[in-house]
């Protein structure tokens, strides 16, 4: 449903740019999940750009919970957190209004929108709206932690660099999940950074990959037709902006495997079943096995550079060209990463709301 | 919704392989379409195994429209069709009652449907259950042709072999859809089926790679958030059985460039907004921007083959090995690329119809 | 979603009343559910015209599960009935094409499908698309039943003529279930009879008003806004052709009290919370009280009469006159009542599966 | 789902009576539909209690849209309107945190939100959550009559006081939307708000019967099964607190007719089917027939009274007696008109963005 993810547990997000606010509403959360705030801002501190590897736009991004929330519980009631949009400079934006960014969707939002958008900093389209999903993820996150599942992501691939691969999930997520700048290897972390600020003296950009794992979900839960896990994590993974991959298990390296090297062997240990590989990430027929979910999403270079290039005026249909004059990122994919875990989060939240009933992440 | 997909034009699966039937019914197509049975018969015969690269299990698909049909034309009301199961022979199936089959759903189906699920042959897991998706697929492939929008697929990759490129694609979708093996470069397609009889002759599989353009999408299709012709595209993809991987325009690779390179710039043509390159796949910021739609889908190998594996009984859940007795396929990247199709097909129309309503597919 | 109704538990309709065959799509009940094929046809029997009350059109409705039953059990995956038709004889109904029958849905189907639809006896608005509903409903009711909870109807008005009131839910609606004329007064169903053969002799028709209950439904079940119980339900309720009003409780009477009659007061019984009256009809706020659930539906008399009426010959656009010429009934609120038990009864399974899960029914 | 209604256009509500905020988020309505803040404050005044028929807290529901509006337009993007609450006593409602109110949803809330509700004025129960609905509505209402779609109500019947019938749609529509108090005649407007007052005199209420109707809906607007106009209607109706009844046309009296008397022929008339009489309330099958649609609905008398009640205390499961302490309304059915209004406007802008598209609104 549009600007909606969801079923059991939905999220809708509003909000422009450089309107007055941006926010997110969550309902179908059960009564009494205990909402931390201090982890809200937390989760929000590391979206927000805090240092030169990020546009120097300052966002405090103080959110306000307007509802279902009373006495630091959860009511069961709709959830809406709003963001007031406060540091907005419009002018940087004015040329903008007509002159499609290359790789921004100031075109396709001209079209869809039919010239009525707010193309103001990207309106609609702008990585701040992310800021409410981040919100609301946190608390989704924070439920999900209190069963036993957590969730954690590392940069494993920026501006050609990589990182090492997990090695320990549980200890690891919970340090990535401290960490501004979430690598596993801090050595690697410090090449990737330098490749950032490189792209920056040049006026440009790079993208890379983010790992997600997930530990603690239950064996059982996702729908074979349509509602995948695989499917409804990707569905909402996409909407993150910059996101043009993503891929389960050992995704597109499965397919250059054989079938006796891709299957995993299921075994019992400590009387359950596990499988001694995992190149179906933690899902067999679109259902969790038990083992870790484990996928990965390709973040695109950020569009937005200072380099000059060729582009279209939208309202004189003439070809021109565009150099980025507001503020901006050389790289995203740092900010991105609790994103991902924020759809994340709420996608596992709805399928195991669905699963077994509204009230089991609140018990 | 579970077992369906779409929102203003909507499929629903259902059907196991070893039961009395499978099918799907669609619901939203505006009245007045004309339902073209040939080519239903033909898309069905693109996914039926059809030679030494597949199961020899003989199906004719025999479908039989139940409603919403009439006069050769959609009557905008649910259009059931029925695919009844002829060729199912049980016994081969019988041990996997309780021995899950690595790489396969039946220990997540048998956690998820409580012992319940009809198991045989895979049951609602079944790559056969995609019958039912090809032939509600068929309608809506056509229906789109007739508004000037093309699918087609072909195999870039199999058994790590690769195809050619794209180079024109109007001419080469109408090629491609006319093929059972799905390639560009026949040469490499011998190839490819080299090593699929290769892997089957040592009781193995092969994975693949599908690529897929659409050419002919009008701009201004999709959602922000979270209904992203990426979102709605890969969500339906990943119910595909196999698929663990989804990646639009230059996907992972475009995580490896700068924002210079990556950025398609904007340039008219006779009167329209092109890009010079396509590195965004035909989408920016979820929504159409009329150049060629271009994704791949990672294909795991098989998971059935006749080599033994470890696994365990889930009724005694004692370790112990299966071996695959049952019919199957060493490779199902061929007939997975029109279901690939099928399900592209229908998320278009759902966009289609939701942006310019329900009547405009037939008119 | 159009021909779709329910979240959790879903039933998509199909089927046109001269097409090949009408039938149902039940997504969403949980695996282990036992079903009793001779109930589904006790029920499909109950709205069966039977006699001289009814049309003459004799069907035996035998239905098929083709899918998602398996060993007498749900198996979680979505169950497809279908009812072919066999006594279709199209041509009493060819005049009716394109003169659009009063009170039908002739015009606005011909305006909605653009003359494509299948007009053949009603076509897709045929009140015998209400077989696929109850044979679905059937499932439901069942698996409510071990769960406690029990619906039942009567007919509490027909022709004029008023059946008693409930006087004690439990033991009435058992014996309710059993009737083919569902009044609890005998002596007032022979006087409806005679109201209907009475129209019935005039070329004329009557309606009538539905009483349900519902007992045994636990508290707190439905949402304030908007998926209250009397919404789902009366969304249900309305797509059953002919219903034209929907009352909770005290309904329109209400509307006439004073706060302090209308209020039902509270007292513990047994260390439960019960109310002392039930105007409100077992539905607080949206929400279920624990109380019977007590609700009637307006029923409109049979369009279909043997009389001259007035109408318009929508090809060529000219007043014409119609004389109904195809077999039809000259009261429908009998049969209907088994449809709205059905609905009744798949509306409360949805509720209850987002409430407690989707295993809840079958354990 | 849950706290949102609608598919192509959807209203999801937020807030509670003491929290913050209040507010409604408006998804799917086209881009460049003029935003009237005029006349979303009109209609909130409508709404608001204005004199001693309502309640004396006095609310100015300055409202602050946070998005989806640009340049007093539609940007296409989600709409966010905020109400923050100001005038709150939460004092006056402390003692029934555990003491359920007679009539109103305090128990079934303390069931189903497990005690973690917002208890403070009925929490997100409480009728001011439909100043956002009213709000959210005011855009709809403004853009369907663009369209030529007027939405009219009169209070039919209040406190055993009826209003006249209909004469003149056109007109009278027009007429009642300028009203605080809205009937057709003001003799008995002066009756009811005597009965109203007089029941406030003896620390009671009253309800009444509100009637709606809307002219200029084209043709063939609604689906069969289960989206009908009637079904989608009151999914919507019942949710506004105190609806216990809706019916359709001549609705529960089409019960008591002949099929003759009851089914309203068709004419043609300027080239245009009509029909002779409208006991359908413009709707055939589900579906618009372009007639007036015209239904109502019953609103029983305010719960909260100033007379003691018995009831019990929720926490010690013992019986007690309450009497109203804080603000009430002796009565809401003038208040209600309005809040019917905006969901019958809501529902309206959705199935015609399903029928026409997203843009059909704004063009």
């Amino acid at each position: 449903m549009r600007n909606t993810l969801g079923n059991a547990v939905s999220v809708t997000l509003f909000g422009e740019s450089h309107g007055k606010a941006i926010g997110a509403v969550i309902d179908g959360l059960g009564a009494g999940i205990e909402v931390n705030e201090d982890f809200i801002s937390h989760q929000l501190s590391l979206r927000r750009p805090s240092d030169a590897l990020s546009t120097p736009r300052r966002e405090q991004d103080p959110y306000i919970i307007e509802s279902g929330v009373f006495q630091g519980r959860t009511t069961g009631t709709p959830i809406c957190i709003l963001i007031p949009n406060e540091d907005t400079r419009s002018a940087d934006y004015g040329a903008m209004a007509v002159t499609a960014r290359p790789g921004h969707a100031d075109y396709t939002g001209y079209v869809k929108y039919r010239g009525f958008g707010d193309y103001r900093g990207g309106g609609h389209f702008s990585g701040r709206i992310t800021a409410g999903l981040v919100a609301a993820g946190a608390i989704a996150i924070d439920a999900l932690r209190k069963k036993g599942i957590f969730i954690g992501s590392h940069i494993a691939q920026c501006g050609g660099i990589s990182d090492r691969a997990f090695s320990d999930y549980a200890e690891e997520i919970n340090i990535l999940n401290e960490k501004q700048f979430a690598v596993l290897d801090d050595a690697m972390g410090e090449e990737m950074k330098k490749a950032i600020l490189s792209a920056r003296s040049e006026g440009d950009s790079v993208g890379g990959v983010i790992e997600t794992a997930v530990i603690g979900m239950p064996a059982g839960i996702g729908e074979p037709w349509f509602d995948t896990v695989e499917g409804l994590l990707s569905h909402g993974l996409f909407s993150i902006p910059a996101i043009k991959g993503v891929e389960f298990g050992s995704g597109f390296d499965i397919s250059g495997m054989k079938g006796s090297q891709a299957n995993d062997c299921f075994r019992t240990e400590n009387g359950k079943v596990v499988t001694k590989t995992n190149h179906n990430g933690g899902i067999n027929g679109g259902i969790t096995n038990s083992m870790p979910i484990v996928f990965r999403c390709a973040v695109k270079p950020t569009p937005t550079i200072g380099k000059e290039q060729e582009t279209v005026n939208l309202a004189e249909m003439e070809n021109t060209t565009i150099k980025g004059a507001g503020r901006h990122d050389p790289c995203i994919v740092h900010r991105a990463r609790v994103v991902v875990d924020s759809v994340t989060a709420l996608v596992l939240c709805d399928l195991l709301a669905q699963k077994f009933g509204t009230d089991w992440l609140a018990e």
